[in-house]
């Protein structure tokens, strides 16, 4: 090993037992994106952003940026970082592991006086969590000029607007109609993130590469029944929106299975989120909400599944007297990463003496928009299990910390190839 | 029309509209027990009483009753009455068109100047419907002496515990071990009901007298998965437990039909209540709570139907890699009214001139609790097509009004009958 890991990991230990005290008591993990825990953990960020020198800012999208000055005068950036929010019970480590990672090779260039021909910029990426808004990737959407009118002005269950959030923390809603001025200068956006999957964990692998970002589709499938007295209504007069909920989530489920079997490649579907109304034991369901999340690196096994699900839909609209109706309320599109930074990753990796795998992300991150303005790249780290967006979520902080070396050497090879270039 | 229609009708009218008010402002009509709305109905009530001349008390169980007393020196009472709670998004007649019948006859009585030799007290049994300490019909519970312990002791949510709610309405939980003193002088227990299902309406009848009510038992039923990340979990890693979860709910809703049909008497099953936990678009479910509420007038036909579902859970244990569990939290049994109350009810309904039909109840009942400790008998009137437990629920004055008269002629035929005794 020729990187300095004890000095990482225990920085990295610290910064992570900061950041897991600032949950919601009763329902560890959670600091959701607006959330008081969540401004808070912004506040101690800022706060660890100033303690290393670097220079604090929010930018339009509501990204919190740490930015280390090149000595040069520059205005080409290369952005390290990922984000601080958590879904509802989830862990210490997503998100989390890349923006302490980001924290520490900042430290370090600086304490190790590095001059970088280029500004170094860590990202905390506004909410990339799905949220009430039906949206995730706040801020990097944002950076990308994605975050469109009917987005930002959509409201979540306590009434509060996507925009006038985003506002109120320091960011400007208005000017987020395109990709904002930084993405001109963009030399490189690198992330790292733990794994959530058990791929390196199980062939003992240091550094996954990532190759490319599934297409996430999010839908909302309502079905609407006729609420009523579970005890005088007779079983064949129902109209039970639950049961007939069940039938979708049964056939989803199966669906995705053989679709995944048949097409050897990443194909996943989920309905996570389900509400039940009025949801009493004593009354007939009379309307079902859900979320289904669809993941797919291809794009023919994605619109296989839709139409097979769709038609499902119409039939049981005609043989239930249920009526279901499925609607597309996000969109993430597949996406590679900038070929020369994987191989850049690849040859940092090696000369550090870590294995490395190049492989396909599971999950979406905020990587994936910004790879749509700049050149983007990103490396997973293992964690246990391959348990994620759960209390049980759990990394190393020494496979963190090889990941973070990693990342500072890409920092200095970028360095290198920057100064060759001019 | 031997009874005075149009006085009972624009009285009952009035004091519908007054309590359809008492409403959660967002979620017509929702007046859970002892939620602040409750509350509210609760003084209202009071005043009513007060202004009727009724001496206004409230017993151990949290009742609030008004006494009209007798003008001879007794113990003995006839009580009459039902409950003003409602379930979550309920309507505005279950329960409350029997309290405001009862209201309608102590009036008339009074101010007839009718002399019972009787008390007849008008009720608001406690908490009617299922709440969220999983048990129902707190008051009449109460009154019958099976409130215990434990049931007392449970928590909701929210962390307030049942027995606290029972005294700080004025009740002494303390007290409710055994039946109450009052169940020694009960000559009869009346309660008058919308029927919550369409026979009534469908074949024209003016007032259903109730035979029986059947066995109400409910179960939760919790599926333990392993929560995870929606996009890292490839199909054929997960415990799902929403996924297993729709597959009882598919199964309980066809074991329950072909029971029904198989044994022709009334026998439904309801998964009226689900929470996932997480419960967020991007996470796997790790856990379904759901509550399973099965009614059947016939004993073998529930035990038929809890075999087969056990062995089922059974069988999803060992096939799938999510756990399930099932387990009893409420039992009220099968009980039949007092067979001379029918009797009298058919007899004074005939003499008004009222369609009637002996009929059984789909639904649980105060009355269910008050027949273990005291005659009991309860009437129907018709509801607009069945509904109930919804907003749409509904009810005619006039057809309140004709089963108001049948209560009030009851009261005067039990007076007759009582003084030609003594």
């Amino acid at each position: 090993m020729i990187y300095n890991d004890q000095l990482y990991t225990s920085f990295i230990k610290q910064k992570i037992d900061a950041l897991e005290k600032m949950t919601d008591q009763d329902n560890p993990y959670t600091r959701i994106v607006f959330s008081e825990k969540f401004y808070e953990a912004r506040s101690w960020l800022k706060n660890e952003y100033q303690k290393l020198g670097l220079k604090v800012s929010t930018d339009e999208a509501g990204n919190l940026i740490g930015l280390l000055n090149s000595k040069t005068d520059t205005d080409k950036v290369v952005i390290i970082g990922s984000h601080i929010d958590t879904v509802p019970s989830g862990g210490r480590f997503d998100g989390i592991a890349g923006v302490v990672a980001a924290l520490c090779v900042a430290k370090y260039i600086n304490k190790n006086d590095i001059n970088l021909p280029f500004n170094l910029a860590v990202y905390d990426y506004l909410g990339e969590e799905l949220n009430d808004w039906g949206t995730s990737c706040i801020g990097s959407r944002g950076i990308a000029g994605v975050l469109n009118k009917e987005i930002l002005s959509r409201k979540n269950k306590s009434g509060l607007v996507l925009k006038e959030e985003i506002d109120k923390i320091g960011g400007n809603s208005e000017l987020l109609n395109k990709p904002l001025a930084v993405t001109k200068n963009i030399l490189a956006c690198l992330e790292l993130h733990i794994e959530q999957g058990k791929v390196l964990e199980e062939r003992k692998i240091d550094i996954g590469i990532v190759r490319s970002i599934p297409g996430i589709s999010r839908f909302s499938i309502n079905v609407k029944g006729q609420a009523g007295h579970s005890g005088t209504n007779l079983m064949n007069q129902r109209s039970d929106a639950l049961v007939t909920a069940s039938e979708i989530i049964s056939f989803v489920n199966k669906l995705a299975l053989k679709l995944s079997e048949k097409s050897n490649q990443h194909f996943v579907a989920t309905i996570g989120k389900l509400n039940v109304y009025p949801n009493s034991a004593a009354i007939i369901p009379g309307l079902v909400e859900m979320t289904l999340d669809l993941r797919a690196t291809s794009q023919i096994a994605r619109e296989e599944f839709l139409n097979i699900l769709e038609k499902e839909i119409l039939l049981l609209n005609k043989k239930s007297s249920c009526k279901t109706d499925i609607k597309n309320i996000a969109f993430a599109p597949f996406v590679e990463m900038d070929k020369s930074l994987i191989y850049l990753f690849k040859n940092t990796a090696d000369s550090l003496g870590l294995s490395n795998n190049i492989m396909e992300s599971g999950a979406g991150h905020d990587t994936a928009q910004l790879s749509r303005v700049a050149p983007a790249g990103m490396i997973f780290i293992p964690c246990k299990n391959g348990f994620s967006h759960c209390p049980e979520e759990y990394a190393e902080a020494s496979d963190i910390s090889k990941g973070t070396a990693v990342l500072y050497k890409m920092v200095t090879n970028l360095a290198d190839q920057s100064s060759n270039k001019t």
